[in-house]
C-alpha cells in the first residue's frame, strides 16, 4: 500500500517561506499570485495490507513525527 | 482561482530528508514504512480567473521558481 500525507500550516501561522516564494514571483515578473503557502508532501511504502491498519500507522507516525500538530495539520491518503 | 503544486524528487535521486524520516520512524518504533520520500507541497491563490490562463501562469512559476527541474517532477492542479 501507499501513503500520501500532506502536511501544511494552520490558517493564521505565519509562513516565512511562503511569503519568500510570494516575493521571489513578483520580482521574476510573475504577479497575480497572492497568499503562497508551502507545506510537506511525503510519500510512504507500507507492507500493511489492510487500509484501516495502514491508515492507523500512518495517523501515528503523524502525530509522533510528521507533523507538529501545535501549528500544522495534516491530510493522509491511503492507496492501494 | 486556487493552484496547488507538488514538487517531487525525481525517480533515482537520493532523498535524505526521506531516510532521516524512515530511520527515525523505526527509532519510533513505527516499522513496515519504507521508501519515504519528501517533497513540497505549495497553494497559491490566483487573481486569473481563466484556467488555461492560470495554468500557464504556474507553469512558469515552476519553471523559474518553484521546481529545480533537473531532479525534481512538479505536478500541477487549478481549482476554480
Amino acid at each position: 500500500m501507499k501513503a500520501k500525507v500532506y502536511v501544511t500550516l494552520k490558517n493564521g501561522v505565519l509562513d516565512p517561506q511562503g511569503k519568500a516564494i510570494e516575493g521571489a514571483l513578483k520580482n521574476l515578473g510573475l504577479v497575480g499570485i497572492d497568499n503562497v503557502r508551502q507545506g510537506k508532501y511525503i510519500e510512504l511504502e507500507l507492507g500493511a495490507t489492510d487500509p484501516v491498519e495502514a491508515r492507523a500507522l500512518i495517523e501515528k507516525a503523524c502525530r509522533d513525527l510528521l507533523a507538529n500538530t501545535v501549528m500544522e495539520n495534516y491530510t493522509i491518503t491511503i492507496e492501494p
